[in-house]
Parts: structure tokens; C-alpha cells; sequence
């Protein structure tokens, strides 16, 4: 694995740049998918990492938000047309041109690098303020997985709504905040998984109120039309038919994961007018607004700290889904434990 | 194929019943799947046929609606609770005790029998006006095909927006109806077929504004972002992927077709916040709305009338698409071409 060492591998602070000492990155599946170019659209050499957080070394003369010792986070996004009605809205994330943080391609003509790396340049707009009172690096998966399965909740108006039946299919890194953001805005929360072993954890430690093993098929017909809502974490490729049943009808389940393919059933969906809707992180606005939220209710994802030499063997552990729940580089090395 | 003579095979017309003489019926492909027992389901002897019209030959002493005489109109629903949410906002074909007007069993016990037959005893509430504007023949389809269309532009308020950009997918029983709604209600319809031979039909008799192969690559490209609703009527399993990626960011795609499987592109969805959506038939009262717009609009379906000597023909003819666009048996002998 490449860690990226000297300033002069990335362009010079411009205008409306900030530059980031990183201290902490996020190791998210989308990693492994790209080093191993599952997607055919990887562009060698690449420095994964899109979930960074970090101290401010440098500001250009047109930022106004941010300013040295700053602690800041940077996601997914690095570049955007901010023409578009897309860009217009901060749905960045949505904008055609948009361009992610590594293996895109910056306005420059530049090959963007991520975040297994000790600095980087990025335009004040995909930039993000970090709560004091959260700790930079179980802050660090907020930026990509966190944004992921809060801005579904948002945009389905469940930060602020009564009590619902929320249902998160997987228990991984991005579902256990997925739970966390559920209790913390006051919904009754079942876990959907395959591991049976997994529902201790889910109920004690995380707050699920129920736990649904989706292969027992007695606890798929109890659980039947008794959810507002769902949330899909899974990213391995699976059928949505049986976890539509336990949609009420005109219910909605959001699919966040990255699978390249899955079943659906158009019975179960028919016969429920139900919706499966799909999504993919969020815009600058919800990431901040998911960054003060977590600061006021304290959350954060659950994480192992790995050192930079040891990246290739987390990958590998990811690989076979022996995390809990995400990896971290100690990029900065401040981790007394490691 | 069974036709059915006698009077004394149906209940006794109650209290809230009316009895129908059948005049006309259409075959749909579910008439095909249940007389295949393709899913499973299916109780034998059975009479298939839930696209019904015909006159009203007797009313009980509690129906106030309708009289002796009334041009009447039979779908797919026979019975349903009455006392759920779904129910009381006529919203019956969602509720959970929802039994069919063929192959369901009734509040009595007894298997209900379709239209593929003389006379059909129903309850009030199932039974709707077919205005005096429309053939009973060619009003027959739309009973199912005609309201199953009709329900998603209603409910995502298509009758009466400004004009949007409407995709549907294949023209058969279904799309062809879509097409004159899409048309009737004043927006641009765009006809997505595996079958460049139907563009001439699609455009110049049906009114469709544009035609995409959508084995074209070149046209799929074009059409990249284009429609802000797609519904999607293909029976045949098919992948989402392709026509997902024709929506607008936030654009919905409402599956009627009734495939067993269809393969769900996350990415497709997800990178589009795209949303896809079940439906089944509609509601009683949505029923009668589709109805009467039909007569203001002279809507109607394109029909083949056949004999009922000749309905084992036709639904061979059915299985292999070969038809345009809907069978109608002729149970009461009314139609002097034949």
C-alpha cells in the first residue's frame, strides 16, 4: 500500500483550498473494491481512503470557515460542476460531474489521491467541521459510512418524527450507526441479520429493540407488514424479496450498500405497493448537519485502529467480514495503544 | 375451457349483491399463469376471467347504487375485510384478507369463479358504472389492465400536472393503455420496447412522442436522464439497470408487470437517488375514477374479440405475445363480425 509522504505529490494550496495534516482514515469497502479494480474502473496507482479526518495546516485567501488547527473531516466528494441545480442544492452528490475524493479526476485534469496518506488539498467545499467532543478517529467513518444511512433518514423525515418501526438489514460498519442514529432519534429499531450471533451485541451494547435472523422463517412471518421503514446496509448481493414483507404496506426500504446486483421481487413489492428507493452518501450541507448531530448526541462508529503498515492486513480481514466494525489508519501515529 | 351455464353454481343474490349478465370478458395474462398453475396456487376446477362487463339482472334489497338494467363493470376484487385502514380508504386491493374475483375464497367458504362465464353474483361494492360513452367490449380491459396503469399516475399525481416526461416500458395489455393515459393527460410519452417494429404503431396510432430500443445502446445513452416516471409493464424477468439509468435524479420507476424475478441495480438506483415502487390493480373507488375518465377521454383498450369456442386458441396466441393488444370473449354473443 501507498502512503503518500511529500506536499509536493498534491497541488499547491490555491484560493479556495485547504490544506489537512491527516490524522485519521476510515478503511470502507469501497477500498477493496477499487484496489482490486472489482469495477473495472480503477486508474493505478491509486491512494484509496474517503474518510478522513484531520488538523488544518493551510488556508487560502478566499476561505472564510475554516482556519489553521482547525479539526476538519473530508468525505467522498472533491469536486462538482456547482453550476447545476444539484450543486445549487448541496446535493453535490448528485451532480453529474461530480468526483470523488481518490480515483477521480480533479478540474485540473489531475488523478485525485485519497486519504492512506499524511496530507491532502481540498476545495473549502468539501470540507466539514468536526465537534469537539468527538474523537477524530471514531469520527473518521462518520464521512462516508455515517453520511450513507443518515441522509436516508433525513430525507424520509425520521429526525424529527414520531416514533416509527425502523429495520436495518445488516449488522456491518455502516449498520451499527445505522442503529445508533435510530435510537438517538427516539425510533424502535429491529435488526435484520443472518448471524444469530450477532443479536446480543445489537440489543445490549447498540440499543436494537429486536433482532429479526432473516433465515428463520417463523421470525420472518412474525415480523411480516410490522416496519415503516428499512434500511439495506448488505453489500453482498442478495434477494429483497423476503425483507419487503416485512415492510407495511406503502412502506419504504432504502437500499445503501454497494452491491453490483440484486433480486428483486416484484411480487413483494407489487403486493405492498411498497418502495425500495436507492441512495448513495449525501450532499456537503447533510454532512455537516449529520456531523453536529452526532456532537450533540455523542455517536460514533465503532472502531479498530490499525497502523499504516498493517493496511494490507486489514483489507484482508475486511475481505472476510472479520471487523467490528470499522478499521482506522493512525495515519498522524497518535494512537498510544497501537 | 370451462363456461359456465347455470345460475344455481353461484350463491343466491343477497342482500347487498347484484347479479350480472356477462357480455363481455378479457383475457389477462394472469388467466395464463392461474390456468398453468404457474405460481402455485391454483385451485382446480377453476374459472378464470376478471375483466368483466356486462347488465345488471338483479339487485338486493340493500344496493342503492345500481339497478336492474345498469351497464356494469367487474375486476379483480371479490371480497376484502372491510374494517382495516385500507378498507375504509378504499384501498381494499391492500388489505390482508383481499380475495379475488377468481381462484380467492369467499366470506362463505366457497371458491370464487371469474368471468370466463354466462352470469357472476357479486357484492355492491365491487361492481362499478361503465359510462354509457364506452363499448362494453373494448371498456372490458380496463377493469385491470386499464386501472393497474391508472393508479401509479394517480398516485404520483399525473392527471393533472404540468406536462413531465413519462417512460413505459413494453407495449402490450398494459403499456398500450398507458400510453393513452400518458397522452390524455397531457405529457410526453416516451415507449422503452425490445422491438423497433413497434415504433411506427407507438407513434403514429398510439400518439407516443418517442420510441427507445432499448437493446440500442446509442439510443439508451441518449435517453440517459431524460424521464421523470417510467412504468414499467413487462411480465418477462429483465434487469432494471438500463432503464433506471433513463430516469432524472429522484425519478420514479413503478413495476405492474407481474415477472416473478427482476434483477435490481443498485447502482443504477442508488447513484440516481432513484426510487422503485410496487403496485397492485387499485382500489374500488380509484376503479370507478379510471372509469369515468376513460368515458370524459374515450379511452379504451385495443382489443381482439374472440368466440368462446376459441379462448384455448387465445391463450396460446397469449403466451406467445401474439396479440393486439387484448383478447375480449365474446360470453354473450353480441358481436355480429364473429
Amino acid at each position: 500500500m501507498i502512503l503518500r509522504n511529500k506536499a509536493n505529490d498534491h497541488r499547491e494550496n490555491g484560493d479556495t483550498d485547504v490544506t489537512i495534516e491527516i490524522l485519521y482514515c476510515g478503511i470502507c469497502h469501497t477500498d477493496l473494491h477499487q484496489v482490486k479494480d472489482d469495477w473495472g474502473m480503477t486508474m493505478y496507482p491509486i491512494v484509496p481512503g474517503h474518510e478522513i479526518t484531520g488538523i488544518i495546516t493551510k488556508v487560502g485567501k478566499k476561505v472564510e470557515n475554516f482556519k489553521v488547527g482547525d479539526r476538519a473531516g473530508i468525505g467522498c466528494l472533491a469536486a462538482s460542476c456547482l453550476e447545476c441545480d444539484f450543486c445549487k442544492s448541496s446535493q453535490e452528490n448528485y451532480c453529474d460531474q461530480l468526483q470523488f475524493t481518490y480515483n477521480g479526476i480533479f478540474w485540473d485534469g489531475s488523478i485525485t489521491y485519497g486519504g492512506y496518506s499524511k496530507m491532502i488539498v481540498v476545495k473549502k467545499r468539501y470540507v466539514v467541521h468536526v465537534p469537539e467532543s468527538l474523537p477524530m478517529d471514531a469520527a473518521a467513518p462518520l464521512l462516508c459510512a455515517g453520511v450513507t444511512v443518515f441522509t436516508p433518514l433525513k430525507n424520509h423525515n425520521l429526525i424529527e418524527s414520531p416514533k416509527k418501526n425502523i429495520g436495518v438489514v445488516g449488522l456491518g460498519g455502516l449498520g451499527h450507526v445505522a442503529v445508533k442514529f435510530g435510537k438517538a432519534f427516539g425510533h424502535h429499531v429491529t435488526v435484520i441479520s443472518t448471524s444469530p450471533s450477532k443479536e446480543k451485541e445489537a440489543r445490549d451494547r447498540l440499543g436494537a429493540d429486536d433482532f429479526i435472523v432473516s433465515s428463520n422463517p417463523k421470525q420472518m412471518e412474525m415480523g411480516k407488514r410490522t416496519l415503516d421503514f428499512i434500511l439495506d446496509t448488505v453489500s453482498a448481493d442478495h434477494s429483497l424479496g423476503p425483507i419487503l414483507e416485512l415492510l407495511k404496506v406503502n412502506g419504504t426500504l432504502v437500499i445503501v450498500g454497494a452491491s453490483s446486483s440484486t433480486i428483486f421481487v416484484c411480487l413483494n413489492t407489487n403486493a405492498g405497493k411498497r418502495t425500495v428507493k436507492g441512495g448513495i452518501i449525501g450532499g456537503m450541507k447533510e454532512t455537516q448537519e449529520m456531523m453536529d448531530l452526532c456532537g450533540k448526541h455523542n455517536i460514533t462508529c465503532d472502531i479498530e485502529v490499525v497502523k499504516p503498515d498493517d493496511i494490507n492486513e486489514a483489507l484482508g480481514r475486511l475481505a472476510r467480514n472479520d471487523v467490528k466494525y470499522r478499521f482506522v489508519i493512525d495515519i498522524g501515529g497518535n494512537s498510544s495503544s497501537l
